[in-house]
């Protein structure tokens, strides 16, 4: 397997933090998205949505959806599970690892490259351009932080987000918010589940990479 | 279990053809979106994201995510296999079923609660209200017909979305060119394999729900 991935990016990152958690070593390829590479002929070939991270496997099989990235590495890795030890609790991941992609990571998105000078023409992931949208500005951070809010009235209830264990969706939810921090948005005051559950992911050696 | 649906609505008609495609007949309760049901304290207590579809298991459990949802049912009733028969299958279903989301249906959803009056102050799905913004309109379109002439190219070489048997990828593309009607989007000129396709999985006795 081939595993493409570009260090300062959150998505790839979410990869990464799996494979770190598993022990996992795999050839890397770094693609700079800063250098524009990822809209260049070459990567087209290989992801024609122009993003990262993808995984190709042994048999030309390209896959470059980060949660499927998972659930086919879970299943040749399985130990330790970090989707699920049951169907129930593997039906939780899957929930709760889109709840964060759609609500929160999504929403950061939003704001960021609809703001970032660097982004403009930019706005959206893919080979086509748009262009930025100033009033999804706020709407993006209104919409992290109603999100942050709801995770800290979870995690009031459960120690991860998807339930008693670490899992896929601690990983999704880690990375989006430390990627908060690039348009500075702070967790809301009183999240204190949110904090502890922030610390305690954070310390984990898997999750500094 | 129990499942919430909403018959007028595009998302949970995706749990709907999958239970049809299964033969599964579950207690079903409807939720009237048109009349604000989902926005009310009895449903807010089901799905704090006040969306349908939603699925009780047996314990109590809320699933409120579409593949999550399907995802559990495949534990549960295994044949016909509609989430990939093997890891990679399944790994491909899951990457598909997450590109249409993505690119597909929220970009239709984006143009169509952008618009139409009766979603003024209803933007985005959800407690919160957030205001319509007029520029997302043809962006929205936009997104979809660039989807569109990728699902064509992708079809060319396979039967079925994520491959060459029916699986859920197939149920949420299926929703989402549906859905298009909505916005009066037709599929673009000369997209043969997609037209192909969308005969072919409309005739299925299970997608006519």
């Amino acid at each position: 397997m081939k595993f493409y991935d570009c260090r300062s990016a959150p998505s790839p990152r979410r990869v990464r933090i799996y494979l770190a958690e598993k022990g996992i070593e795999l050839p890397t390829v770094e693609v700079d998205l800063g250098a524009g590479e990822h809209l260049r002929d070459e990567f087209r070939a290989i992801n024609p949505d122009c993003t990262v991270p993808a995984l190709e496997l042994d048999d030309g099989t390209m896959l470059t959806e980060s949660f499927a990235i998972c659930q086919y590495l879970e299943s040749v890795y399985p130990d330790p599970p970090l989707m699920g030890r049951d169907d129930r609790e593997r039906a939780l991941v899957t929930q709760w690892n889109a709840k964060v992609e759609a609500q929160g990571l999504n929403a950061i998105a939003e704001a960021f490259r609809n703001r970032s000078r660097g982004f403009a023409g930019r706005a959206l992931t893919g080979p086509e351009g748009f262009e930025q949208i100033a009033e999804l500005v706020p709407r993006g951070r209104r919409r992290a932080e109603l999100f942050f809010t709801r995770l800290d009235e979870e995690l009031a209830g459960r120690e991860f987000v998807a339930g008693d264990v670490f899992t896929v969706a601690d990983i999704t939810a880690l990375v989006t918010v430390d990627f908060a921090g690039w348009i500075k948005l702070p967790l809301p005051e009183g999240a204190d589940n949110l904090r502890r559950w922030h610390e305690a992911v954070s310390a984990r050696p898997g999750t500094k990479v």
